[in-house]
């Protein structure tokens, strides 16, 4: 069970007032932690304090960083905010479901937002755990981003007076950046064994390969006896050669 | 039981754009029917369409009202959206409860948003049913209008069946005979790679990780492509060759 608040991390963000107006909607709901993956005009941004309303905290405690995978290496549980996608088959959620799926995760939940025009890339989707869809209106879908932020804020918040303290006592998922290093341990040894054929497929064949090992959400002991499986195939079939 | 949506109204509403914004955030969760009581810039407000951002119909249908007790006429239900008022005593709900109180009366409901700046008036609020309360952080509690509009509007839309992404669009996890397969065949070929040692260990590894493998609920696609994961990495198919 977390309590933690779920951190905000906006990928790309464009414009400094949407930065601030998204610090704003947060901290109506008590979150505080705020990440930004490669902000369009750098930080910090004059425009965003103005328009954070008083929510100046969330601002100056926010972090950079260059990757979206650096940004979100020690967090356990990850949802990507945007609309379904055909080109990527993982869990689809809705913000309910988001925000008792982070309550009943021990450790840190992070929420990817993409750039207001063009939303998160596949790449940056496919590192999450699942994709979080608010369901809106099918003939009008416009939501900007601090209003999807506000969004799952108040999700996340009002699961306070649901979440329900049994907790099952499972490991929780292990930090991302251990399944990023399961994920490049099992490229290497896939190169080696000659797997990605054609070359053209290998970007698809990698991106099935992650969401399938992402999904399963091992925890740290877990990934620990994958990365022994795979090593111990891997260095078998090397001797036998 | 009503599958109306509530009328906004929106009592000397200040901004023309706040009006736009909060028509967006209306019709994002399928509401269309929107009052203006004395707009204290007049009405049609030249600002209003651009901040709409596409939901002008919201804004051509709008009416506009002298009075808030001419607003509400035809309503049947009415809340009224504010922080609790010392001065009244009446029911006070949140958004939740508000949303289902509406499902269930029959008849038009109605939600009353006051000014920008002050919020509604003791007299507007008296006209209500009852209070709308959104839970905010009590150290930080900076709604703007189309926010709360935003929020009340979605947890009406939340209310319905509808409203949450029923149709899930991951695959279903495979029949457990394709899972056994994928367990066997890595088994196989960890015994190849003289994975189980010591001896007296072998069967809590092996429960181990048919753990970890049955954890993951993978479909019948995402299995087959750990089939040939296991078969590319292992030592087995070489030598058969």
């Amino acid at each position: 069970m977390s309590s933690q608040p779920p951190v905000i991390i906006l990928v790309r963000p464009q414009l400094g007032q949407n930065i601030g107006k998204a610090a704003r909607a947060m901290l109506n709901f008590g979150l505080t932690e705020m990440r930004l993956v490669a902000p369009r005009d750098g930080w910090p941004n004059p425009e965003a304090g103005p328009a954070a309303s008083g929510a100046d905290v969330v601002l100056e405690d926010a972090k950079v960083f260059d990757t979206t995978a650096e940004a979100i290496a020690d967090c356990n549980i990850v949802y990507a905010s945007t609309v379904r996608r055909r080109d990527l088959v993982m869990p689809v959620v809705g913000p309910e479901e988001m925000a008792s799926a982070i309550r009943s995760t021990a450790g840190r939940a992070a929420i990817l937002f993409g750039p207001e025009r063009s939303g998160l890339e596949t790449e940056d989707v496919g590192l999450a755990n699942g994709i979080v869809t608010v369901p809106i209106n099918p003939q009008f879908g416009s939501l900007n981003l601090a209003q999807a932020v506000i969004l799952l804020a108040y999700e996340w918040a009002r699961s306070a007076d649901l979440a329900q303290p049994t907790a099952k006592e499972t490991e929780p998922p292990a930090a991302m950046a251990e399944l990023e290093r399961l994920i490049g341990q099992l490229d290497v040894a896939l190169q080696e064994a000659d797997y990605f054929h054609p070359p053209e497929r290998t970007q698809v064949t990698r991106s099935t390969l992650r969401t399938i090992l992402t999904k399963a959400q091992w925890s740290s002991r877990e990934i620990q006896a994958l990365r022994g499986v795979v090593r111990a195939l891997s260095v078998a079939k090397k001797v036998k050669r």
